[in-house]
Formats: structure tokens, sequence, C-alpha cells
């Protein structure tokens, strides 16, 4: 079965898309640990990071950078925090978080936007790519 | 002033190290999240991940690859997680995290080893690079 993620990629579930190149996807996290969480996640479904075949890695490492630069540029924090865990969806996503403080790192406190503030979001990191 | 990581990297302060090649050390967190939780550092002294120049960045991330899946095949974990948070000591350093459940990659609950511990677990990774 596909992933929630594969979804998200083919447009079955909508997401609040921040860039897409042929092999990868970047979408904000609607259960975020701060404003401007966004998942960066290969278009192949891999369960686990160290399982991505080495090009893939390396791709989604500089895409995530790419990515993580847009949102440091866009989104005033003290920096953009990179997370890999994966206990949740079987499909290999990077985290990329606007840090205030460590509470923002430790995923154990969540931030509450309404649809507007994700499009606004969205737009503002996409001005920065 | 050189930063704690550097005083490391250079040997003035003892660490657990797991491997080292020209630009890049691996040693053991001394305040691990779980057992075998290792951090890998740039030799420069940088503060911010993404303030890193393309080749250190693609370089640190490849060589944590390595690092991670030498960890991975030495202490049984559902899976190593990788993270970057930088909050504490402003010189890069990407943690790699044993996980054996989402409480491992909070950074809230630590893990008591003795020297020996610290030692015996060095040297299962290194024995799988």
């Amino acid at each position: 079965m596909a992933s929630i993620f594969t979804k998200i990629i083919k447009g079955e579930i909508p997401s609040y898309k921040i860039a897409e190149d042929e092999k990868f996807y970047a979408f904000l996290d609607i259960n975020p640990n701060s404003a401007g969480h966004t998942l960066c996640i290969p278009k192949i479904e891999v369960d686990k990071v160290l399982d991505l075949d080495e090009e893939t890695y390396m791709g989604l490492m500089a895409f995530s950078r790419k990515i993580g630069k847009a949102i440091e540029a866009a989104i005033p924090c003290n920096r953009v925090g990179i997370t890999v865990i994966g206990l949740e969806v079987p499909h290999v996503h990077v985290h990329l978080i606007p840090l205030h403080s460590m509470k923002d790192a430790t995923f154990q406190h969540k931030t509450t936007l309404s649809k507007d503030d994700f499009l606004a979001i969205a737009e503002k990191i996409k001005a920065k790519l």
C-alpha cells in the first residue's frame, strides 16, 4: 500500500507544497513543532534513511539544504534544525524545523496554525527559493 | 576561543573516538540519549549547519551515513536517527542516535553509562566500520 507521503506526492492527499523536482518533494508538516516546519522526502518509498542508496541519500541531503536555507531566510528563528526519525511513517522524511529554543527540537510541543497561516508560510518560503 | 569540539579533535579533551579522516571526526556523546549515541563533526569550526559550504556539508552527511550504518550494525535498535540542532555548542555536530522508541529522539531522556560501557560501545561500532 502506498504510504501517506506517496499519496501526497501524487496529489491524492493535499499538501502545502514548497518545492518538487524529479526525485524529491518538500511540503509543510501539518502538525508542526514550529511555524515553517517542513518535510523533505524522496519520491521513492524507503522506510529507513540509512537504507537509501548513496545517490538518493546524498540527493535528499542536498535538496534539504536548499529548502533549509530558504526557510532560514523566510522565517525568523535562531537556525533551522535537521532531524530524521521515521518511527511513525515508513517513508524517509527529513524534518527541517525553525528553532527558537530547544523546545522546538523535542517533538513534544506542537504549534496550531490555520489554513491561511500555512498558505502564507508556504508562500514566504517559496519566495526565498 | 576554540570550541569544546575543536579541543576534542586536537586531543586536548579526551573522547571515545569512533573515526576520523582529514575533514571529519566522530565520537560518542558523553550525555547520550541512548547507548551508541554518536556525534559527527567537521574539523572546521562553523556554528550553523546550513552555513557550511556545500562541499563540507555534503562531506559531513556522507561521513555521517558511513558512521550511522556502522552504529546500526553494532547496536540493536529500530533504526539510527539523524539530528542537527546546535543550540548549545557553536560547532556543527550531527547526532546519530540508536532509536528504540520516540523517547530516544526527544533529548529529554538521557542514559547513564560507565567508562567501560563507553569503551565497549566504541569498540563494537568501530568493528563494523
